[in-house]
């Protein structure tokens, strides 16, 4: 794993988080981008060399609408950023980690993701995803 | 905001964790250190430019046990490396948010640390963190 690629964090109103984060930060967001797949709109910040991704959910019945409902808004995933998803799901699946996606899929920001089970890796919903060329 | 120093993650047992955590990121961590005033062991491990940072309770009455007692392992805490903590501290109690430390305090691996309250920043506790010099 290279790096942390983004942190995703769950909101109620990405408006409302927007303006939030846009004061932590001192700077604005530098995309907004609608991922149909997963039932959500997206807003990502740069912070140096990293992102923070805010998530909000666009239907009642989804992941983040879920989460929020049951957690409350706050950190959603850790993504890391690999070089090539497909042998680190299979060492990571050999290690003993639970892979829910096998076949990486399409996430937002031009990137092939996967996610690991947040029971087998301490309670944390974990993201690989490499880049898209 | 330079960047993302580490992502603090709240675990039961920091032996059996900084092994999942070896197999997840294939390296060891590099650190274990216990602070004494936070009532915590804690193990880092490098992740490209950033860190991961575990979290294991060393009382039974400390955040880190009540959180995981509420609820359960998982992310605690993002901590951002910034340059001048106080100036920082100045600019986001400007802007509303609740600064759990309006005097930076001494933090792991040998930085001054300051928090902000999750209930001003969307349900995350915010760690604001600068090199000692």
């Amino acid at each position: 794993m290279n790096k942390i690629e983004h942190i995703g964090i769950a909101v109620k109103n990405l408006e409302e988080s927007n303006k939030l984060f846009s004061k932590l930060f001192g700077e604005s967001y530098y995309k907004i981008e609608e991922v149909e797949s997963e039932s959500v709109n997206t807003s990502f910040f740069k912070v140096g060399d990293n992102k923070i991704e805010l998530l909000e959910a666009t239907k009642v019945d989804s992941p983040i609408a879920r989460f929020i409902e049951k957690k409350g808004e706050g950190v959603h995933h850790i993504a890391f950023h690999v070089s090539d998803i497909a042998s680190e799901i299979k060492r990571l699946k050999k290690e003993g980690f639970k892979v829910l996606n096998e076949i990486p899929k399409k996430g937002a920001d031009n990137k092939l993701v996967a996610f690991l089970h947040p029971k087998s890796s301490n309670g944390v919903l974990i993201e690989l995803c490499q880049d898209v060329n």
